[in-house]
């Protein structure tokens, strides 16, 4: 394999470390890469509806159905996060293209009593016996149900451990071995805080074999 | 925000639970979404290098500045696990194109004494003072000390817990705000389990207000 021929520029822990904080917080949330984003909705007791903006969604099982997703330390008013933990559900909801603008948008600092489906002009959908709000434009919609948090000690951080009750998701999109053809849907993907790019499928690789 | 007019698609918690283990697998591991995939490279005691593909790489936190990924249950034999575990040391290492074939067969099932660097042919880099080996073809190589081992204890996966020591990237990538343009670094990301897809920038949208 040919190695690259580029020049290579070389930062060091101390080199971070003496960084000053934003441009840390921006270079460091670069480097996982680029993931797809979604839309969390929930709701609080009183059916106050949220609507926020995670890249951290994470396959963390199939059986049981897991998912995963990181929210910073609730040091702070976190209203998904509260919603969740009073509640028990959320959805999450697929962005495309379309959709992006009203989806970053989600990320303003909202007061807690105005819901951004509102200030957005996302619609909120409610499934029967579902209180957490699906967004109505979304190609794939998963309904969550609270399991458990796990707390990172580190900068209290929290992974928020959740299990699929529901998906929506549109007719034809899951072949015949059950893979779903998430680039046909054309989810938004981002790197960092403010970069956002799009993902198009580029190969299928046999199982490999030593 | 107008609604999508497809037909969805309902699939149920108890669905879920009745499909056969390899289809239910496939569709699950589709609902996280396009993410970037990355070459793990570890070495044991003795100096056996090894390197595996993950797409399971999630951004922690920047101040310290941690990364996580999640691991499969160790009740089989998990060499990077294993190999973090034992060292404390890994190496996370950036895939393109070029390169995809070759991170892709890190998949098979080698042997603990084959290492992936060469039957793959993907070179191995060592910095001096530092254990783990850097796939030398990889654009954005990060040096890691392994911090700390969370289990799910739903289904015994593991989240490893990181904190960047070394950063190698190729020179002007960082802009004046501390962004990396790692879609200039042509990304390849992951949909499931054998579906790679490739990523480039579309807007970059300026930070929300209400």
């Amino acid at each position: 394999m040919t190695d690259h021929n580029h020049i290579d520029q070389y930062i060091s822990a101390q080199d971070i470390q003496e960084m000053e904080q934003g441009y840390r917080a921006n270079l460091i949330n670069c480097l996982s890469g680029p993931r797809a984003v979604f839309l969390i909705g929930t709701a609080d007791k009183d059916g106050n509806s949220n609507l926020a903006i995670f890249n951290s969604i994470i396959h963390l099982g199939a059986d049981p159905p897991l998912l995963g997703m990181l929210s910073r330390p609730d040091s702070v008013e976190r209203h998904t996060l509260e919603n969740i933990r009073d509640t028990g559900f959320y959805t999450i909801n697929s962005i495309h293209r379309e959709i992006l603008a009203a989806a970053h948008q989600c990320s303003a600092r909202y007061l807690r009593t105005d819901s951004e489906f509102i200030k957005t002009g996302l619609s909120a959908e409610y499934r029967p016996g579902f209180h957490a709000p699906y967004v109505a434009a979304s190609k794939l919609r998963i309904g969550m149900k609270f399991l458990e948090e796990k707390r990172i000690e580190q900068n209290q951080t929290i992974l928020i451990i959740g299990q699929i009750e529901y998906l929506y998701l549109p007719e034809g999109l899951i072949d015949a071995d059950g893979n779903a053809s998430i680039f046909n849907i054309e989810p938004v993907v981002s790197c960092g805080l403010s970069t956002y790019g799009l993902a198009s499928e580029h190969a299928k690789l046999p199982y490999a074999k030593p």
